[in-house]
């Protein structure tokens, strides 16, 4: 059992009074610039500042009362883990977050704010797991993963929804893929809508892994990432690649230079803050490795969330 | 003859189908940290990335087709040159430029982007004026003054007029003070159409100018301002003090570090570019200068022009 447009309607149903419906952003500029008609969809506006609110809303919402009451538990640093604290604390249940002892400061802090509870461990993977398995035990929490879960991939896939139903015309959907839980969501939404739609993932050359996994046919793991798009470090899951294989039109790889000059120019003229994984698809068409001149193209700029002490700028400067 | 709700009423009608109708943001988290409900109007989403444009488009769409035909002409250097530029080619006319040559790379560039004709002359006011004059006379350009001019004032008084579209109920209005053109404007349509609304400017410390004068009850000219706030270093203008002295309801002035710390926040909570200037007004809620508790707080975000490679946070890095 896969997923479904069904099941990203009953998400859509189930989380939209609890997140934000984001804005489509335009702009003449880009549009010129593109030689096409280009359509920003701002989760970065999403509640805790990135789309993996909807997937963690989502799967919050589905647990019965009896699970529920016994809390959620991920093992993710990132924006996943402020989405599942907030939607925990909506619900009014626990959420206990197992992080590397080195996260950064702001990703603590975010959890904290949203009412989420850390556990901090090493920062290696058997520890991660072996914290992660020990709070499992003792709490009887439901385990929400990342992307690799198909409550979490069909509220991402509701981004699509919105998106097509703001701009039904659209040609074409460009998506960044990290663990391709969001790539999924918008691939199944995208394509059982509209057929016609192309539906394109586009990823960081320095972490090709779904890029090449896509070509190959089966998952080729993530293996020393290098990339400043921080989000989408992570390899692929089986229930993601499944779908992505299945609905996707393809992927593309962007280089480094190309995702800082997206995400400046993203910053410049449309006025907003995008996190590097977020200009990742933007970059794709300052490549020019789309061919979409005349079409009608959506963006999803996944997420805001950065520290603005740390700014790649200084790394191309022209 | 001063301002009146009727000439800006007439600037949006000649204006609105020309510029953004910018978008009101909200914010749980800015709300809980004010006790208040804000409405941030984003005129750095406006044309040209400030609400100059709506001043500058109406003065320009204002001129006979003689006048027009011969062109309009600033001295200013930022953000109302490169709104005069554009507007000037919406019109197609032409635009001429003074501007010191020791402008930024980015000025320079914005008004070439939309078409204007740059004139450097040398960074005194004295060689400022000949240069003018001399464009003035040879030309037969209609000069447009960047702020002290009724036509520019009626076109920033449209963003109030919007506002209080958006939020009727609205209880206060904070707007940054520089030449005082966007303050007077918005005072005069505010008052007029909500008389019960409490408008006031904020302005940084390091250039109160406008604090003073309307303390004194005439214009001090602003010498020697010292401030991130690089919009805000002008000198009230005889015709825009005339409307805040009748109009505001007082002017209160901001730290330099309130001011760096209320971009930041803008940044990173709202997930919006804006530039110092623009950061100035929330600044004043930062430093709890205006008891606003359990009201509802609309706020003009003016522009979003900035250099991404001079960010203020070193200096006040927490």
């Amino acid at each position: 059992m896969g997923l479904t447009l069904e099941l990203i309607r009953g998400a859509r149903a189930r989380i939209q009074d609890k997140i934000n419906r984001t804005p489509v952003l335009r702009s003449t500029t880009l549009d010129t610039a593109a030689r096409a008609q280009l359509f920003f969809k701002c989760e970065n506006f999403q509640k805790t500042g990135a789309f993996k609110a909807r997937g963690a809303t989502n799967a919050v919402f589905l647990l019965t009362d009896q699970e529920a009451q016994r809390g959620v538990a991920t093992h993710s640093s990132g924006n996943h883990a402020a989405a599942l604290s907030r939607a925990a604390a909506l619900r009014g249940i626990p959420a206990y977050i197992v992080m590397p002892s080195n996260a950064s400061e702001a990703k603590r802090a975010a959890v904290a704010r949203y009412g989420g509870q850390s556990t901090l461990c090493e920062p290696t993977l058997a520890d991660r797991e072996r914290t992660c398995e020990r709070i499992l035990a003792k709490t009887g929490a439901t385990l929400i993963h990342p992307y690799n879960d198909l409550r979490v991939m069909a509220g991402a896939g509701t981004t699509a929804v919105e998106l097509l139903e703001s701009v039904p015309e659209l040609d074409v959907l460009l998506c960044p893929v990290g663990g391709g839980g969001q790539l999924a969501g918008v691939a199944v939404a995208g394509k059982s809508i509209k057929p016609s739609l192309r539906v394109v993932g586009v990823e960081p050359a320095g972490a090709d892994d779904a890029y090449r996994s896509f070509n190959a046919g089966h998952i080729i793991p993530s293996v020393n990432p290098q990339t400043i798009a921080d989000g989408l470090r992570s390899s692929l899951g089986d229930l993601s690649f499944a779908e992505i294989r299945r609905y996707a039109d393809g992927i593309v790889t962007v280089s480094e230079e190309a995702i800082v000059r997206s995400m400046r120019t993203i910053w410049e003229v449309l006025k907003i803050i995008v996190e590097p994984s977020a200009a990742v698809p933007y970059a794709a068409l300052l490549e020019d490795k789309l061919g979409v001149a005349e079409q009608r193209v959506g963006i999803i700029l996944s997420g805001g969330n950065l520290d603005l002490d740390q700014l790649p700028w200084s790394r191309v400067r022209q």
